[in-house]
C-alpha cells in the first residue's frame, strides 16, 4: 500500500546546503520542498507571507550555546514545537574543481564556523580567513569564481550541491560539535510518543521565585533538561524563563506540576510537546508528522 | 591632602570612543590609560601580554541579552569581578562636517547597533544600511571620507573624539536600552560595600539539581539576580550555571548558603564579590578601587 503524504513547504535559514537544510531533510526525509529564506527574521516571516508552511530553526549548538535571535522569534511566533533534530556538525574544507590544499591561500565562511576551526587555522598559518555571510553561499562563491586559491567552510552537502571538492574533513576542534534545531508548526494536536516538554515563564523579581517555580517539577522527579533566559524588553534586568522539561502532557505527573505552577498565579505558555532529538526513532517520528 | 591613584592601564573591546570605553571612565574617572582592543579574545589576552592591568567587558544588553563571548572568556579567565558598571546605550546619526540629515543616503555601524533602530530605519526608507566592525570605528571612517552622504550610528563621545556632526540623537527603538559591563581584576581582596555576588556551578545532568543547587540561596531570601547558562565544551547538553546573587561575602548567610551548596559537593568556583552597578556610589567606588 502506497503511503500518503502532504508534500510541505519548509522554510530554513541560509543558502541551499546550508545545516538548517540538512536538519529539515534528516528529521523530515526528502519529499519536502525546501525554501531558503537569508536571515533568521526572514526565516520566521515566511508562514505568515504564504512561502512556507512550517520552519526549522536552529536553537542551540553544543559549543557555541543558544541561538538567542531564534530563542526571541520563538518567543514572539504563534507557532508550537512540534519536532526536534539533533546533527552533527562536522566542517570540510571545499574548494572549486582542480584546487588542491596546497593551493588554498583564502578561507571564507560563516565566523561561527570559522571560530569552531581555530586548531586547524594555527596549524596551518599560511592560510587567511575571510568572514561571509553563511557556511553553503561561500561553497557557492568559490566554486563560481573558479579561483584555486580559495576555499570555503561547509558541510558535506554544499560541496555536493553545489559541485565542490572536499580537500580535508573534520576540520571543527571538537568532535562533538551537535546543532540542535526545532520543527515549528501551526498544529498544537499532541504527538504520539512525545517526551519532551517547553515552556515560557514570567517570573515575578522577587527572592526564591526561580526555585519556587522549579520545585513542581523537581518533587515529581521531572528532569529540567535546559533554562535558558531572554530579556524581558523594556523593562532592565528582567527575564523570560525558557524551560526545556523531559516528559509529556500524557503523563499525570507532568499535568499536575503544571496545574501546580499555574495555580502559584504565574504566567506559562507551553512552547510545545514533542519528541526529543535524542530518540532512535526521529526520522520515522518526522514522517508521521508528514502524514497528519 | 592630594589623592594619590595608581594611573591603571584599563582594556576595553573596540576603537576609541566605544561604549565600552565610556564604561571605564563612567567607572574609574578620566586618570586611567584606556587601551583598544580590536576583539574580545585580544582584550582578555590583554593582561597576559602586558599591555593592560584591569579589562572593562560588556556581559549584558538589557535588550540583547548576555554577551555569550564574554561570559566564555570570563569564565576562563583567571580574573576575579571587582566591579560593575550600567550605560545607558544611546544611539546617534553622525556625519561629517557639513552633512545635514537630508544628504544622508547611507548609514553604516555594527550589527547590534543598526538592530537596536529598527523603528527609525522604517521610518527613513531612503537610508541604506551598511555592516562595519564597530560603532566607533564607523564614526572615524565616515568623517575621515567627508562624504555628506555617509553617517555612522553610534554614541555622543565616539563624535566628540572624532570631530564628527551630531545630526540626530535617541534613534533606539527603546529608550530602556542599557549595558552592563564588569570590571576585572588580579586582586581578590573584599571590597568595601560590595552587595552583589557572582559564581558558577557546574551539576551533575539529574533530576532535581538546580532545584536543589538554589535551595540554599531561596531559604535565606538571598536573592538570585540572574541566571545564565553556559556549554561545557566535550559534554553536550550540560551546562556551567553562572549565577548573580544579591549579598556580600561579609554577610553571614550568604557564607552560611555557599557553605551549605559546598557541602552537596558540588564544583562551585567564585566569580567575584563586588559593588553592583545600581548603587549611586558606584563612580566612587570606582575611585577607591584606583587607590587601592
Amino acid at each position: 500500500m502506497k503511503e500518503e503524504t502532504i508534500s510541505r513547504r519548509v522554510a530554513f535559514q541560509g543558502a541551499p546546503g546550508a545545516f538548517s537544510e540538512e536538519a529539515a531533510v534528516k528529521l523530515l526525509g526528502e519529499q519536502i520542498t525546501l525554501v531558503a529564506r537569508p536571515t533568521f527574521e526572514s526565516l520566521f516571516a515566511a508562514p505568515a507571507e504564504g512561502a512556507a508552511d512550517w520552519i526549522i530553526a536552529p536553537i542551540e549548538n553544543s559549543l557555541a550555546g543558544s541561538i538567542q535571535r531564534c530563542y526571541d522569534l520563538l518567543l514572539e511566533s504563534p507557532f508550537r514545537i512540534s519536532g526536534e533534530v539533533l546533527l552533527r556538525i562536522s566542517h570540510c574544507l571545499i574548494g572549486c574543481t582542480g584546487a588542491s590544499f596546497e593551493s588554498i591561500r583564502f578561507v571564507e565562511s560563516h565566523p561561527v564556523a570559522l571560530s569552531q576551526c581555530e586548531r586547524f587555522f594555527s596549524m596551518h598559518p599560511q592560510l587567511r580567513r575571510t568572514v561571509s555571510e553563511d557556511t553553503a553561499g561561500s561553497v557557492a562563491q568559490v566554486v563560481k569564481a573558479r579561483d584555486t586559491s580559495r576555499a570555503a567552510i561547509a558541510g558535506k552537502r554544499a560541496a555536493e550541491i553545489y559541485g565542490g571538492t572536499i580537500l580535508l574533513e573534520h576540520l571543527e576542534d571538537y568532535p562533538e560539535n551537535y546543532t540542535r534545531f526545532l520543527l515549528l508548526t501551526d498544529s498544537s494536536d499532541p504527538i504520539d510518543g512525545a517526551d519532551k516538554l517547553s515552556l515560557v515563564l514570567k517570573l515575578p523579581p522577587q527572592p526564591a521565585a526561580l526555585h519556587h517555580a522549579l520545585g513542581p517539577f523537581a518533587r515529581r522527579g521531572i528532569d529540567l533538561l535546559k533554562i535558558e533566559t531572554r530579556p524581558l524588553k523594556g523593562h532592565p534586568w528582567q527575564y523570560h524563563f525558557c524551560l526545556d522539561l523531559q516528559g509529556s502532557l500524557k503523563d499525570a505527573e507532568v499535568v499536575d506540576a503544571l496545574d501546580e505552577l499555574k495555580s502559584y498565579g504565574l504566567e506559562v505558555r507551553l512552547l510545545g510537546c514533542y519528541v526529543s532529538g535524542n530518540q532512535l526513532e526521529t526520522r520515522k517520528r518526522g514522517k508521521d508528522l508528514l502524514r497528519s
